[in-house]
This record gives structure tokens, C-alpha cells and sequence, in this order.
């Protein structure tokens, strides 16, 4: 009972990058997503709007890509994060990327 | 750019069924999923707790099975829906369920 595996493309709309004391390169994007999907017959509008979190050497030789305006498609597992309100949010861990831009 | 893909398997905690004015059977799930993944080479706890939407002829002859304790793997689309407290949550809207229990 573990599978968690989502596929994501969308618009950063926000990007920070960080180190953590551990000295592991981290990026942090706010992605959007917008399309639209047949659910019951009915055309209906779909909106996202989730943090997508990109941790280790992997991801480094793309971190300078990852700015507010850049399409990609996120690859990665769904897990519960407390937001910095004391607050639970629900946030993307990326295993692949891809620049769509 | 309209990939939103998510397949998530876990067990039911709450479950309800209710007709929607036009007659459309719905099931409204929570889902909940633990499990551990690595990433940037360290062992970490996922956790999710997620709404199901499940609407539609399709998911009728499933429907009474859907109670609390069984283990499903559920695959849908991501949205961003307000609650009833006016919140925005990310709920999943299956596209097709399978029962693990």
C-alpha cells in the first residue's frame, strides 16, 4: 500500500534555493497548474496551486532554470508538510523534472 | 501543459454518498496513505490524508464498498477545491479505483 506517484506540469510561479545545515542543496517552486478534464460527462475546470520541494545533487545542474515563468512537469510523491502557520499542507517531493519552456 | 496525474493507494477512514441535485451518484472518501521514501539519499516518512471525489455511473457497482478500513488505490486528477469553511484543500477526483483490502 505505497504507492504515491503524481505527474504535474505547470508555471513556477514562485522559486527559492537553499542549502540546509547538512549542506544538501534544496530548491522550493510554487507550481500552477490550469487545464481542463471530463469528470461525469461534464467539462470542468481543473486549478493547482502546490509547493514543489527538489532536494539533493540531483537536481543541481537544473536549480538555475527553475524561475517564476518557466513551464515544467514535476515527477514525484505527494507527503503532508507543516507550513511555517503551524498549518498542514499538502506538497510535491520531486524525483524528475522537466524544463517544457 | 495539462498533465495531473496521480495514482495514491491507502485506507478509507470516512466515507459518504449523497446525489447531487442532477441526480449524479457521488462517494466522498478521506484517504489516508503512509509510507517511506528516500530522497537525497535519506529515509524519509511520507503521509498524506486526501479527500476522494468519485462521481458518476462508473463508480456505482463499487460504491458500497467503499467503507471505512478498506485499503484502495485510487487514480485521478489533483484540484484545488473550498471547503465548507472556506479554505482551499487539494482533493483528488478519481478517474478509477481498485480495492486492495
Amino acid at each position: 500500500m505505497t504507492t504515491n506517484n503524481l505527474v504535474l506540469s505547470g508555471t513556477i510561479t514562485r522559486s527559492r534555493r537553499f542549502k540546509s545545515p547538512a549542506g544538501i542543496a534544496h530548491s522550493v517552486i510554487m507550481l500552477e497548474h490550469k487545464s481542463q478534464r471530463y469528470e461525469a460527462d461534464m467539462l470542468r475546470n481543473v486549478y493547482v496551486q502546490i509547493q514543489v520541494i527538489l532536494s539533493g545533487p540531483r537536481f543541481e545542474s537544473v536549480a538555475e532554470d527553475l524561475k517564476a515563468g518557466v513551464e515544467v512537469q514535476v515527477q514525484g510523491f505527494m507527503t503532508l508538510q507543516q507550513g511555517r502557520n503551524g498549518q498542514n499542507r499538502l506538497v510535491i517531493h520531486a524525483e524528475n523534472v522537466e524544463l517544457k519552456t
